[in-house]
């Protein structure tokens, strides 16, 4: 079988299982009890929180664990607008799901959503965002990089802007935390969600940085948990998994850059040489790897099911929307012609592919396709 | 070291651990994807899906997967409440944090909250229930156990009081659940929450019983996942070892009960002959195991770090509020006489615990208070 399919999710690292493994087993006791028992657990969470706040470049005290990145999201939008008087909210209209539904959510509570349009690369101009903002606008939301097509946002202009006017930043770094560097007090965002599956961490872990002196009402309430910002029992093996893939990760991003770069061009070139008419997604400042292709008069679905067969695993856009069989919000967003939009796919590499698998796959698409 | 803190949390069933190494390390496949390599993952959470429902009495569509208990009690109040029109939510005055911090976050959003006080034993009457609800009262939340004292609570008459008057009604199971039988359609409870580490299963999962029919909204808003009633992508390796813990521990409820039973019975008759001035508290009907006791003229955190000096694992409460270091609400709401309260423990047996353990903690807690 060949994963191509990493944006998705990704195989949990070896090193950060083993980690995990004395935390599951034996280490179990409850990091909120006083007794030696729990002191390991709650110095483990204590150890992965400052490796977290290191490999962000943020304050172990602006790192709090969450259940992944849709907690993170909807804790962001509907625990800040909570917190605030002003009613207004703008994100970009090509978020995840778990910004843009948090979003219909909060409109249909009563709060005010606008939309920030994206250029034919899926890029938010600083220039579109100032002729949106205005002083009262709370938050602005917008991802450091797509899911589907990868691009990358300009979020430190943005988050520049959006402090000119006194509205605070979120980005949804989900996709891109682990994958390109983040340095959160360089780039000047406020809140930025990140989910572990998504860099070989485990499944059901994320977290929320939020910039201290940050005015944010807790999403899940209950216990005195993570200083009382976010109930539930602490996760401790998850999040130790969770710091050592995050980690395990920043430390490589720059030769994985390549490898991953080298991947894409490979592909591109082949696809060309095999004359098959495709549009390629996304900007050129995109998270490595990640190759959103539109096939002319062709059918995602079908192109994915047929590589199925093939043994191949891609996606027609993002996993958590794979139910619904319709062109997704992003391509729609960045205008993709409509007798290529049905045609598209999403191939993501991740560090254990190879150039044979790259071969596999264009000899694959081209019988599917030709 | 002896381990009397099971209340607080449990260790990992050995079976649970080994049913999610699979779904860690190898069948990764993020289940909202189409493609075959996914399939063991979106099979192995349907199957997990239907023990659960079977182990509670609910048809496996009633089951919905959450992070954890308090995720469920959030989702549950949260969520009704947002989806319907009456203001008014009754809940008892010692429900866990979650439910009582979730309840609080609804007052200040404009919602109306009312307490119901219980009995010495910690008892809801139903005739108290009466008295408080009327038509204009949506939902009722009262725990099936509590997580301190143990008292079991009619949660069946509640239930039916409830309906009467139109409301629905949830039970935080989140201490019951695999610790005594639960059958959701002869209880007729509308919503019930529970959490995997309570009863052997993983951290960070957990489920929300949603009887077929009820009216709520989503919590966490995103992806397609949970028949778009929760978002975020599936925790397969914990579902899969929540589904497994739970259906172990349902198959044995009955032999532990003696088993536990028989050990709460040895310390209380052990602490009579060291002649120890104490109240047990909670009712004859309560969650096996779980042994709160309050010593005259005493300090709590001071029993539970002198028994840590002797190995022994015991709390003086919620483990979700050790951190604050005052009588609990459930110690209050009972009325503990005052020279008794602030000398409260809990000491909460699980299936590892023998009668030699009790031996132990009964010397040492002579040794600590004579």
């Amino acid at each position: 079988m060949i994963y191509a399919d990493n944006a998705a999710t990704t195989q949990l690292d070896l090193d950060a299982y083993e980690s995990m493994k004395k935390y599951l087993l034996s280490d179990f006791g409850n990091p909120s009890q006083p007794y030696s028992f729990s002191h390991t657990a709650k110095a483990a969470i204590s150890e992965a929180r400052e490796i977290i706040a290191e490999c962000i470049g943020a304050d172990s005290d602006e790192i709090f664990f969450t259940s992944g990145g849709t907690e993170s999201d909807n804790w962001a939008l509907k625990g800040y607008m909570k917190a605030h008087k002003k009613k207004k909210l703008i994100i970009s209209s090509i978020e995840h799901h778990a910004v843009i539904h948090t979003a219909d959510s909060l409109l249909n509570e009563g709060y005010e959503v606008d939309l920030l349009d994206v250029t034919h690369e899926g890029i938010v101009l600083p220039s579109w965002l100032k002729m949106k903002i205005n002083e009262d606008v709370a938050l602005v939301s917008v991802m450091l990089a797509n899911n589907e097509i990868g691009s990358i946002e300009p979020v430190d202009e943005l988050a520049e802007i959006a402090h000119e006017y006194g509205t605070a930043f979120h980005t949804d770094a989900v996709q891109a935390a682990g994958h390109i560097p983040i340095d959160v007090k360089n780039s000047g965002v406020d809140m930025l969600s990140a989910s572990a599956h998504k860099f070989n961490g485990p499944r059901g872990i994320g977290f929320l940085y939020i910039k201290d002196g940050t005015k944010i009402s807790p999403f899940m309430d209950g216990g005195a948990q993570e200083r009382h910002m976010r109930a539930g029992t602490e996760n401790v093996p998850a999040i130790v998994g969770m710091a050592v893939a995050l980690k395990k990760n920043c430390n490589i991003i720059e030769t994985e850059k390549k490898h991953l770069h080298m991947l894409e061009e490979e592909l591109i070139a082949r696809l060309y040489q095999k004359k098959l008419q495709f549009i390629r997604n996304g900007s050129k400042n995109h998270l490595p790897g990640i190759v959103n292709l539109s096939f002319k008069d062709s059918e995602g679905e079908m192109i994915l099911h047929r590589m199925d067969l093939l043994g191949i695993c891609i996606s027609t856009g993002s996993a958590c929307d794979s139910i619904n069989n319709q062109i997704s919000h992003v391509i729609k967003a960045i205008h993709v012609p409509e007798e290529y939009a049905t045609g598209t796919i999403r191939i993501s590499f991740g560090k254990d592919n190879s150039i044979e698998d790259v071969k596999i796959i264009v000899e694959a698409l081209a019988k599917i396709l030709q």
